[in-house]
């Protein structure tokens, strides 16, 4: 495998986009992109970013800060006075306060934008549809537009092809993928609420917990005694 | 006109998007939003923007700062290092040198993103396809391509219609749309290089003057003299 084109990669620091970079790395050079954007555990995910590139020793990194997404609100979890559901998501009382309004596309405009200057062809989102909290940017169906809007708004010789490979994957098959793939989860961090110790609570650290629960796997993280 | 639903307009400050203003204007209570994104008049666009705001008392109006454009750079507008084109644009050279990489995308972004906390109905853009600079992110293809985003992207309940009034006008046309919805184009600002009097010979200063001749209008903003 040469690895001689490049492919942005959107981390968060969590377990899905960890994989993403994992599924990446197999047959592009890396360029990792992290969005701050005023979520309450920024800080320890642009900690986890920052591990998760070292281990891949990305050549590109990009770090960019928004502070309108947080300005603009409608988000628990950009939006301290609002509370974070806990347990799992129950998809039958719709879209759940932690959806950040739109925050997916802002990802992406950067990660395309920054592509098109590296003359980048893919960018990679860990996006999961399924076994996931609901939210609208995570669907197929939003990814497909989007490429369509990237191959009508870039340069006429830009080719970037935006690429969910988790998107039809349940968390224990994601788990099950790091595994194949060497995928460094201890490096990586989920939890909505808290910073020093996972909470074990939110319902990112639970569809997580059931993920590694479901593939027969210990998660290499710790977690808050209750 | 009841004008008791919202919505956002895109307001860069010059002329095409205060066009775009006193359309929104005539149906829906002003929502006028402004990115500063590093470009070199900068300063001068946003002194622009809140003349325009001003004279129609927008009631909500937010001002968002990006950096990562400017820091992703890959366009003259952003950086200095770079030669901005002068005269009329030539088509056939292709996509000129004041493109900002996906720009419109990001714009888009945010003003969906603020749109559905609004809960506005309409997100208004001033771009122009044809008689323009050839601009990848300001073709019908493209804001076609993006309505599909946002319908998919938002929440099932959220409605927020794209709508480009301009996109399918030449300048002499919206030139005489200003003059018809008495648009304060003295308030404006077109220029890409020089912020204390319009250089005349950019392509912006030059693609808005010939809008003003072909409407045998003259243009009310003073020009440096050659």
């Amino acid at each position: 495998m040469s690895r001689d084109r490049w492919a942005v990669v959107l981390v968060s620091g969590g377990l899905d986009s960890c994989v993403c970079v994992a599924e990446a790395a197999r047959t592009h050079a890396l360029a990792l992109l992290h969005v701050n954007y005023g979520q309450r555990t920024e800080a320890r995910e642009l900690h986890a970013f920052t591990a998760i590139a070292d281990h891949y020793a990305a050549a590109q990194r990009l770090v960019v800060d928004v502070d309108h997404l947080a300005r603009i609100g409608g988000s628990s979890l950009t939006d301290s006075t609002l509370r974070i559901e806990q347990g799992l998501p129950d998809r039958s009382a719709g879209v759940p306060s932690t959806y950040v309004p739109f925050r997916n596309a802002h990802l992406l405009s950067i990660g395309v934008s920054w592509a098109e200057v590296l003359g980048a062809e893919a960018l990679f989102i860990g996006a999961v549809q399924e076994d996931s909290s609901g939210y609208p940017d995570c669907t197929t169906e939003f990814y497909d537009a989007y490429q369509a809007v990237v191959d009508a708004g870039t340069r006429p010789q830009t080719r970037i092809a935006v690429r969910t490979p988790l998107i039809d994957l349940d968390k224990p098959a994601i788990v099950r993928r790091s595994i194949a793939l060497d995928a460094p989860l201890h490096l990586t961090w989920s939890c909505y609420l808290r910073e020093d110790i996972a909470c074990g609570r939110c319902e990112s650290c639970r569809l997580r917990l059931r993920g590694f629960a479901g593939a027969g796997q210990d998660d290499p993280i710790p977690y808050a005694e209750d």
